[in-house]
């Protein structure tokens, strides 16, 4: 390997994986290599380039934190998150699904069907509900909704000293129909983090860091395989240029002002509210 | 944008680009989204496979610190670090680069030409000496030479606190014939480290962790360009397996064996010693 030269550095390397290796490794790890290879040898990538990618994902890695990894943001605006989340979606048997993005917690506090999500917090009330249903629309009982949305402030709890723990942050099990509601108040549009390599790379690409506002789900049933979405305004005023790509058609829904005082009593509200209806439909596993 | 699908949704994130981006980034850009998605199509990432490489950077981001960079020894490890030095490569004009590796350390102490850098460490005792010269082998007097290597234990000083700081790590500026000269002891191969997501790409790739017993050297002179290199031991058993690439037919020498004891008595040392010959050619800047 001493004869090494850019025509042959790349055959080389590739060259090097031994018999035994696991061959899902050394499929995902030779394409790697070889695009890679392919990136830096069509852009004549210089010394001084290089050292600053190195520097780039050094300072991701610097900025990332528990609740917090500046790689997925990064994947996102690169539109890698979103082209993994539509090469393996289930659509059209199944909902279709969006990325989880980087402020899924586990264990959010058990919410009943119908139950409330507002508490303490300000913004637009409404209602969210519908099934969880098979694709050939029966009905789910017992599945695992999990639920998170941003505050009128645009930020997550666990991302917002201010916000209490697991504010807008639920898990909720589904009733004899295959069931769920809740109320809350209108997640809004925001940007993506300002004080990192991912907003650097943003600005570099001259491009919006808007997210259309949204409600983030992921469902699971047994026998079913889990469900990651989200649900978006469909008349927000970023909803043709998610910054992350994760908008769908089929996910961009109306949520519709209702006047109805005695439909709002339903649920303890005043009119005028807002509603979604939406059924999400699992595949089986 | 709603209509994202995993045959457009390429297309669409490259055409986010507005018209007034810098032409050297957006070339990048769009070359490294090309082909990151050409790479996840090319394997069908699957969405656990991306959630795993998102934690491999996120762990390579929480184990690198300000003398360790785990991004640029993956870098080195997938063989991108030694193509992009090939391709910017000064050869066949000047001497061979080779890649600087993550122990670079700037503002070593200063040593005059045929100085010491053994010291208290331990170790066969040699000499390192020769001329930095132009590609047409006229001396470069003044030049800054930045010389670094492991001890005998294979580690560089400053990820060892067990060794004094700049240990084995010095600057020499050439003489007026170009000339440089230090007495030293011979470096070792030694392993990458093994506490990281590096090595566990290793462990997937089945390689062997060694690098060759190398010299580093860093050479810069006014009206030059920089020359970033290493010397390879050449008898070293792993000098045609070097993990990260690094070894160039070139840069392979014979740190071979001197039994004067009147050649020793120049260097202050005892034969027998080992003793390496090299000019360094620089190019133009």
């Amino acid at each position: 390997m001493k004869n090494l030269t850019k025509e042959n550095v790349t055959d080389k390397v590739l060259g090097t994986f031994p018999a035994d290796t696991n061959p899902r490794e050394r499929e995902i790890l030779t394409s790697l290599i070889k695009h890679l290879h392919l990136f830096v040898r069509d852009v004549s990538l210089t010394t001084g380039e290089w050292l600053t990618a190195m520097d780039g994902l050094y300072r991701a890695g610097e900025i990332s934190n528990p609740v917090r990894n500046e790689f997925i943001l990064i994947s996102d605006l690169l539109g890698v998150s979103s082209l993994v989340d539509l090469i393996n979606d289930n659509a059209p048997i199944a909902t279709e699904t969006s990325p989880l993005g980087p402020f899924f917690v586990k264990d959010a506090p058990l919410l009943e069907p119908g139950g409330d999500m507002i508490e303490e917090n300000s913004g637009t009330q409404g209602v969210v509900r519908g099934h969880v249903l098979t694709p050939e629309g029966k009905p789910i009982p017992g599945a695992l909704l999990e639920i998170w949305q941003t505050a009128e402030n645009g930020l997550y709890e666990n991302v917002d000293p201010d916000q209490p723990k697991s504010n807008l942050r639920r898990r909720m099990k589904t009733g004899p129909e295959g069931n769920y509601a809740f109320t809350t108040i209108q997640p809004v549009s925001y940007q993506v983090p300002d004080d990192g390599p991912g907003w650097e790379l943003l600005g570099m690409m001259g491009r919006n860091p808007w997210r259309p506002a949204h409600l983030h789900f992921k469902i699971s049933a047994e026998g079913f395989r889990p469900l990651v979405t989200e649900l978006f305004v469909e008349d927000d005023p970023y909803i043709d240029e998610d910054v992350v790509f994760g908008v769908r058609n089929s996910l961009a829904v109306s949520f519709a002002t209702n006047s109805s005082q005695q439909d709002a009593d339903q649920f303890n509200l005043k009119a005028p509210f807002w509603q979604v209806e939406f059924d999400f439909k699992l595949q089986s596993a």
